[in-house]
């Protein structure tokens, strides 16, 4: 199962030490042990756990389309000329940062290509073993252990799993366009509860002031909290607003180190974790139990009905100790 | 954790003659029993595992307000003329039978009620461990078993899971409505996947026959297989094409039954529900070790970063067990 170029287990500390030191190849392949996941992944985990804890991270999220990667591009672009050092994690299979998307976007990302000051990787699966859901964490952990001030997760804000990916940022940036309060939208209420800081992209389009009233309604109808998402707008193609989005995200980092909410959502990010780690580590169980021997015999017991399937999986995981 | 009312283990087997028996009390217990899961469940099931396989499942699924329980209930009219007799688990918090829909809808099924060839049942979890995923397949079987030759199950078609517990019906009707080809839904690829036969209802309403259109064009999209799915227009309020769609579904039964592929979906559905109870059997183990001191311990070293999620997740599965 171990890939030809996995390095050995006692090399990973060495992998590890050279990312640090700015070797962009050793952090490519550290990334790449991280989305493969399995027993190396793990070990990275173990490696870098105590040192992690330091890192901010964003989470970034929206509608196919809506413009987040040419907007977080613009966003970086803001922080780097405030001399702050970022890692981007692009988790959307459009992003231009994954390579699908259309070349004016591409070019756009480029300006960042050279600068040592950021790092942009694409994240995809890879049948990793409960998939991004566990590799984003590991992903983010490592990036912060190596010494990364800022980790910005992008994610196309489509289903259940990237919206909590994104949710479990230190501050979430939800970008929606023009119209958005009117449409219809499947996710629209998961998305309305991880936001703290709403931009609307291409506000340059008809109906931008009336998406910032609608959302703000919509903010209104639920409970209020200690922080009231601001309601931003942009134009990513051209870099409007975002400075001001950047100091948004600042002002939520302030607010929510002085409140101690950091600690918490953190405290309430590693629980989350720890259950799904257990969760696919009990999915790892079932399926080693399931192609035994005893299985294929207790297979053919239901077959003929002698077992019905309750007391076939109660020998099967007694049989798993 | 046992409830004052449930039955001793040694009555279990009388309360199951009862029912057999048509007494609609004991049919309401057993079934209550089903839904509360645990172990009377489980006892439940290994009674009736070798007595069943003789029923014939149809799913019914669709789109909140696609019109699937008006139509399941005309339909069930067409198989009580033709003197069948039919057991309807409810699997839909919307639906008239679980009581959560208009007056209209709720006269309607009334027509059952006192029809002793008919049996309506509405399903909810009560956090039944592993839910609706392995209460369902419970509940077939004791129906199954307890001598009801058809047993329709309805669910609203919008989740995995409820797509899931639809598709292992030995028949699946899917129910849509004009327009769906033009729809954008998250479900949509789910569905035609499980779809044995296509019903476009509310078919008086402009737009049916460029839907039927629609979907035969995305089925040949797919891989031809030996059965193509029929695509059928009816009108649930009127009854209109409800007669048609009980000979749908009397012929695939016929289809599948003739060439092999019945014995082939009950022998994968039996595996799958061994799989989901081995799922939520080990969750249960873990759930018992993560309440414990063990796991308090764990937690504290986690806060500490002592130790990394994965490290805390291998302890406390080894506990498992």
């Amino acid at each position: 199962m171990t890939p030809p170029d996995a390095p050995l287990a006692a090399d990973l500390a060495d992998l590890l030490e050279a990312a640090r030191a700015g070797q962009r190849r050793a952090l490519a392949r550290v990334m790449s042990i991280v989305e493969r996941g399995g027993t190396q992944a793990r070990e990275l985990g173990a490696l870098t756990f105590s040192g992690s804890g330091r890192a901010y991270t964003v989470g970034i999220t929206g509608a196919p389309g809506a413009g987040k990667s040419t907007l977080n591009s613009a966003v970086v672009g803001v922080a780097r000329e405030r001399g702050e050092r970022l890692a981007v994690l692009a988790i959307d299979p459009s992003s231009p940062f994954s390579g699908g998307a259309i070349l004016g976007d591409r070019v756009r990302m480029s300006d960042h290509t050279f600068d040592e000051g950021v790092y942009i990787r694409s994240m995809a699966t890879r049948g990793h073993l409960g998939g991004l859901t566990l590799a984003t964490p590991l992903a983010v952990r490592v990036l912060d252990a190596l010494g990364w001030p800022w980790v910005v997760v992008e994610t196309v804000g489509v289903g259940q799993v990237e919206t909590e990916i994104v949710g479990a940022a230190d501050t979430t940036v939800v970008v929606v366009n023009p119209g958005w309060g009117d449409s219809v939208q499947a996710n629209k209420a998961g998305l309305m509860e991880i936001a703290d800081v709403f931009v609307v992209n291409k506000a340059d389009r008809p109906g931008a002031s009336e998406t910032c009233r609608d959302i703000r309604q919509m903010l209104d109808l639920g409970a209020p909290g200690d922080w009231d998402p601001p309601i931003l707008t942009s134009v990513g193609t051209t870099g409007e607003g975002a400075a001001e989005l950047w100091d948004a995200i600042c002002a939520h980092r302030d607010h929510c180190t002085a409140s101690g909410e950091l600690d918490a959502r953190r405290a309430a990010r590693t629980q989350t974790e720890l259950e799904e780690i257990l969760r696919a580590g009990i999915a790892e169980r079932v399926a080693a139990i399931t192609e035994g021997p005893a299985a294929q015999q207790l297979r053919e017991r239901l077959a003929r009905r002698e077992l019905d399937p309750y007391a076939a999986a109660a020998a099967l995981l007694d049989g798993a100790g």
